[in-house]
């Protein structure tokens, strides 16, 4: 087992800026290949996009996103973990450090609940000039029902030290990004990290984590965004000093340009979507819906607190939507509302408040690396007097 | 239960050419949007791969493709389909019209098998002009292990009347495209259809189909592109004519332009596929190797005939692959091959011959609508003297 000291240097040395190769003429390791762009999508945006795929819309209508339909983000290669050598490490400023089987996490108290992610990026592609890196749209979000044991349960085991200050949790991942290797690595405060609901999560809807999620055992850190809850994980350490690596300190920034130092993107924005009404046109995506009664359906969550209410806008006119049963407290919330559609075109909009008064914007909010866009979907949808097999277009 | 006459008359009515709506000033309904181009990629096209996801390369080294990682193609939403109301319904030119819930399916002997299905449009994005839809670039590509009853078994029991020359299979999904709304339909002449291996599946990897998948019935059709396996399965019907619905007689066509009739694509084009080596880099996805005895792995399939051979090229050098047993009739073969990596920069490109003599082209075949293109894979691979955490890019 490293020591605590040794573990911090090699972090500082392995993607600190001190060390760290300089990809670009800025003295700022890049975590985005180009500059922010207002032309079309390069090949290398599509193959993240393939790679790294949305939930699609239509999947809000189910409370659970299906295995396989839950959103990904993979900075680098998925990794071929065998379960049976593979140990948990917690080591650091801890006052016994520990290595822990899947035998041994699985004979521990289980805890279930349902939990939405979302990628820091959700949205990114709706801003312009559009920061050139996975172009999210809408579909970056999802909720699954996780299994695992709570982290304070086995950080009760190991004991912290009392100089702890935050602990950073290793996945298996490696790979190149702003020009130098490392492996992921996140770090949490102490006081986030060991208080409430953060899960070691080893089940994914009642199944063993799929390899693209984490097999065999990733982090679960409800409310915030997707980038804290590290997959494929293999070591935590209790460190004394605040994790500078690659992707705490560069990545995962609300910057206004590549070198403002910015702040660290944490807890999930109120945000609410809504499932396509009717059905899509192949290409353009847009729903087509017959006129009269129609049923809108979607969810809405936030990392500050429980959905307060959701408003949906038919073009430009409010309409409040009705709120299904609160799912726990780190599940999306259902929202309907009936609409009268007539014929012709339309903007449907949805817009969610919590209870810690946060609103969603009408506009985005415009960041270097294309964080955190939780501005109100805007949905342009066509409404024809019946929708039939052989219905033609107008 | 339809006359076979009747269900061959709706469906000329729903998607025929004689009825459809012109949404061009060509007479012949188009299945793609707009013209091939030269220009990047446009947000339908970011919007469709993020839906319509790949198999990310580097899960090539898995014999089965973990569910979620199989490449996706939905033309349009996910339906919603209850499995209790359920019920696949054979009709038409057949004796004895039936069906069948879920569980008399399940109820009657069932087969497990290995299938290696690949979409028809896979390495579309690869041509020059680009014909513009589902943009994929190599991972249109996936194997499971497919569970359920032999096609040939059910219409045994309903039989088929001697004038039969086609199967028609109808899914419950449906939406636009060439400017009209129909389901998902897609035919198979009668000997293609209940000779050999044509699963009706209802497991997927030894677990229930996902929604994504088809659930809860889909038809997986061996050795053909992934446009016959239809899915959300509700329905097959023997016609004496053939079919001409939108998705058989103007999507996925070899054609040369919007107004060729083209011929139909069939079976899948014998092609290999290699996992990077290495690591990758975020962004560029371009593999950074370290200097040394490198073993590349990929895999091969053909819809002709089994994997015979498969050379490695090295920078216009070629080697030959050591073939992996094979795998059932269905399944690709896996091959590997050990590469010395020299420093410096490398294209590494992968070629499969089948036992029907047919061999991948060194260039791709353009055709309009980007269909069959298994021209080699060409890798282009940095190695540095070593890669470790904190190794920088040159």
């Amino acid at each position: 087992m490293r020591t605590e000291e040794a573990h911090h240097q090699s972090m500082t040395t392995t993607a600190g800026p001190a060390h760290a190769a300089e990809p670009t003429a800025s003295s700022t390791p890049r975590p985005h290949a180009a500059e922010p762009t207002t032309g079309e999508f390069g090949r290398e945006e599509v193959l993240l996009a393939s790679r790294n795929h949305a939930m699609p819309l239509e999947l809000l209508r189910w409370e659970r996103t299906p295995a396989g339909m839950h959103f990904l983000v993979m900075h680098w290669d998925v990794p071929m973990v065998d379960p049976v050598a593979w140990r948990l490490k917690i080591g650091g400023a801890v006052v016994e450090p520990a290595e822990f089987s899947l035998a041994d996490l699985r004979a521990r108290d289980r805890m279930s609940m349902g939990v939405t992610l979302e990628c820091a990026g959700n949205g990114r592609s709706l801003l312009q000039p559009r920061p050139v890196s996975q172009p999210w749209v809408h579909g970056g979000v999802s909720t699954a029902e996780w299994t695992g044991i709570p982290l304070v349960a086995l950080m009760d085991e190991t004991g912290l030290r009392p100089d702890a200050v935050e602990l950073v949790f290793s996945g298996a991942d490696r790979g190149f990004q702003g020009g130098v290797a490392h492996a992921y690595e996140r770090s949490l405060p102490v006081r986030a990290a060991v208080s409430g609901d953060v899960l070691l999560a080893y089940e994914m809807n009642g199944q063993p984590l799929l390899p693209q999620h984490g097999f065999p055992l990733r982090l679960v850190v409800p409310g915030w965004y997707g980038m804290a809850s590290v997959k494929w994980l293999d070591r935590i350490d209790a460190v004394t000093q605040a994790f500078e690596g690659f992707q705490q300190r560069f990545a995962y920034r609300l910057q206004q340009d590549a070198d403002d130092p910015g702040e660290p993107v944490t807890r999930i924005r109120v945000r609410s979507l809504m499932a396509p009404p009717g059905i899509p046109d192949f290409f353009s995506r847009r729903p087509i819906v017959p006129a009269g009664a129609t049923k809108l359906r979607g969810r809405a969550w936030s990392g500050y607190g429980l959905i307060k209410s959701v408003q949906v806008g038919i073009d430009g006119r409010w309409l409040p939507a009705q709120l299904d049963e609160q799912d726990g407290r780190h599940a999306w919330r259902g929202w309907s509302c009936v609409w009268q559609a007539e014929e012709g075109d339309h903007e449907l909009i949805c817009r969610a408040e919590d209870d810690a008064g946060n609103i969603q914007p009408l506009e985005p909010e415009w960041n270097y690396q294309g964080m955190a866009n939780n501005a109100v979907q805007r949905l342009q949808v066509t409404v024809l007097p019946s929708v039939s097999d052989g219905t033609a277009l107008p």
